[in-house]
């Protein structure tokens, strides 16, 4: 029953693709792939076609705003042409995720800019593959008083937020970051050593 | 700063579908599907209508084996048309990935029938749910010596091999199942009590 030779291995060519196509994505391995694959088989013709539809609408209807570089369907974006808003200040976030995030929790009312990244030499990012050029050029006499950052607590992120302050200091707008402190609903007990020394360090006063 | 009143908030409709239709898919979870829409975003549009297009071929250009009930672009398969297999041996297996599985190892040479699922009454799937009647007419005066039961050693997939077994046995077909036991490269000491009661029970000679 054992044999080595197998020639009718049934690799169907449009099943491979969509696996492959799959396994490109960010965190979707060639498992996963597979079994999305044998969803999408089995899924009525209408609800693929949704779904390939929907791809192609988001590449094709959505775009950057020139001024914040989220994205949006019409640009300027309805964040930037919302005059109810605080021109005045600008949240500069890594990616338009964030955005959402801090949306959701409804605390800020201002403008945004989206770096799309942070500077990572490790992974070949660059001041000049991010929009902060497009951020300067915001804030040069526009009125805006404060800059948020609104960056990730990470290594890459404080570093880029460091480099930001030293090119934004100069202008004379006030320059803030988000806290840094025990996440809400954590035990102290548990907090790792630098969320408790950040903790810490930026004890308030009650 | 703070404000409950939040019209502008930036609801990208194309974005918005995209995070809904892929959130459809198994083992995605809104955070995964907004993190991908965001991807393919950021895709160059070729890469995106890549996707797009084999999602859509995947439901044009593959179908079900009229025989084995496996996925193919032509029917009957490959496998069911090689005539230097096996057509006195079907291994029966749950779906079509198991069919993969099995042809990698290479250890197997006969015909398939994919049954598209178990028998679960939680998830209200009964026998008609399965290509279960296309087995036994397959069966029926086909020279079949062998049945082999490889279904997934869930609960599920053993209840209907017991189903199975109780079908087939009266056609006098010769019906075995996958060995149960320790896994390649684990250890006693952390096998579960039903792994290693199988083991125990199904020890081989030396």
């Amino acid at each position: 029953m054992t044999s080595r030779n197998f020639d009718s291995l049934p690799t169907v060519e449009p099943v491979a693709r969509l696996i492959e196509e799959l396994n490109k994505l960010p965190g979707i391995g060639p498992k996963t792939a597979q079994r999305l694959t044998y969803h999408v088989i089995r899924l009525p013709a209408e609800e693929a076609r949704a779904l390939a539809q929907a791809v192609l609408d988001v590449k094709e209807r959505v775009v950057f705003c020139s001024r914040c570089y989220n994205i949006t369907d019409k640009d300027p974006c309805a964040v930037c042409t919302d005059l109810r808003r605080d021109q005045t200040r600008i949240c500069v976030v890594e990616e338009p995720l964030d955005v959402l995030a801090l949306e959701r929790v409804q605390v800020y009312r201002g403008m945004y800019h989206v770096l799309h990244g942070v500077i990572s030499p490790m992974h070949g990012v660059g001041p000049d593959d991010l929009r902060i050029r497009e951020l300067l050029v915001r804030l040069q006499g526009s009125g805006v008083q404060e800059v948020v950052l609104a960056l990730n607590p990470s290594l890459e992120g404080e570093a880029t937020s460091m480099y930001l302050q030293k090119l934004i200091a100069p202008l004379g707008i006030r320059l803030t970051r988000l806290a840094r402190g025990l996440p809400a609903g954590s035990e102290l007990e548990y907090a790792d050593e630098v969320t408790l020394t950040r903790a810490f360090e930026g004890r308030q006063e009650l």
